[in-house]
């Protein structure tokens, strides 16, 4: 399999992250959002929404979606439960992950370490971080539950809300209060088959 | 089975209207979000995120998260296909609906309806207005090629969709011109056990 990747985008590196716990050998087209890879015909032809990450299926099939692609691959794995309430779970927090958090937590980091923008530039920027913190806030309470997010093992839904949160300080975010998440944040950091993402452009 | 719902949100909907669909009865409670309902301890403690749909099964169990309520209900029935592949392309166009979609074709219907608010009101307006068109565009092109999103029949990725698309004039989407669309919001129109969405305030 193929998978069309910015490896410093959180959506894509919970790809990358997912594969390698699972051993998954795949082959990297790395892709450039900032120059307009995505908005080419050749890029819109497999994917009409133009986003990475995309996933190229050994028989040509193309599949978008960072968290679709998570559960289409853990699907037989430890990381995608087989009980039905458990399973709604995960999906549960995956759609927290791209309704309440990433368009904060994902998007301040991006105007910061990408667009190289501060908070002076956009007017949308404390309401963005007060939403982040928000969703910090859930994050810390439920893990103070337990070790993960659903269940006594990681699943997708761990590795969806690691990507950006372990990168929240590139956006301006300080997770330094909230125990619950840097404990999970030092578990998830220590599973086998563990990769760090690569630096954003502005961090090179 | 107990929905925590405001029948005129597209959220809750989606969530009535599988019920609907698969002719399973529930009770409703009708939470007014505006006065302040979500933010109570009370549905806290059920729904830390605060946010409605909230799905409470009958031994106390909450499951939130209008996509996974759905991806839950309809484990077994038609709407959701057994196939790995399918599966995943269920849930694609399902976190499209909830990222590339909701953000800006609902924003504009709660802005314009709920809020009384005009693009005067607002400076992100007309970004949300041209992204929203682009999520229309995205759809318009894909419904060409079937008459629903996931295979042959009706799946629960269509009824994400239906949610906001069909009232998406209430925020002032013009879908005149999209052929593809409105032949699939007929269809759905059509199916057996359909209910209309509650109109918002300022519509009542």
């Amino acid at each position: 399999m193929k998978l069309y990747a910015d490896s410093s985008s959180g959506n894509c590196y919970k790809v990358q992250l997912l594969l390698n716990f699972l051993g998954q050998p795949y082959d990297l087209e790395e892709i450039n959002v900032l120059s307009g890879d995505t908005r080419q015909p050749a890029f819109l032809a497999k994917n009409p929404n133009g986003r990475i990450p995309l996933l190229e299926l050994d028989d040509g099939t193309h599949l978008p979606e960072s968290n679709a692609i998570l559960f289409y691959l853990a699907e037989g794995t430890s990381f995608l439960p087989t009980d039905r309430l458990q399973r709604a779970r995960v999906l549960q927090w995956m759609f927290f992950e791209q309704y309440s958090h990433e368009p904060y937590i994902a998007v301040l980091r991006f105007w910061k370490q990408y667009a190289g923008k501060t908070q002076a530039d956009e007017p949308g920027w404390a309401e963005r971080e007060a939403k982040g913190y928000a969703a910090l806030d859930v994050m810390d309470r439920e893990l103070a539950k337990g070790p993960w997010f659903v269940g006594e093992t990681p699943s997708i839904a761990d590795i969806a809300l690691y990507a950006y949160t372990h990168v929240a300080d590139h956006g301006g975010f300080d997770l330094s209060s909230y125990g619950s998440i840097n404990g999970w944040l030092e578990r998830m950091a220590g599973l086998p088959g563990y990769i760090p993402i690569a630096p954003p452009p502005e961090r090179r």
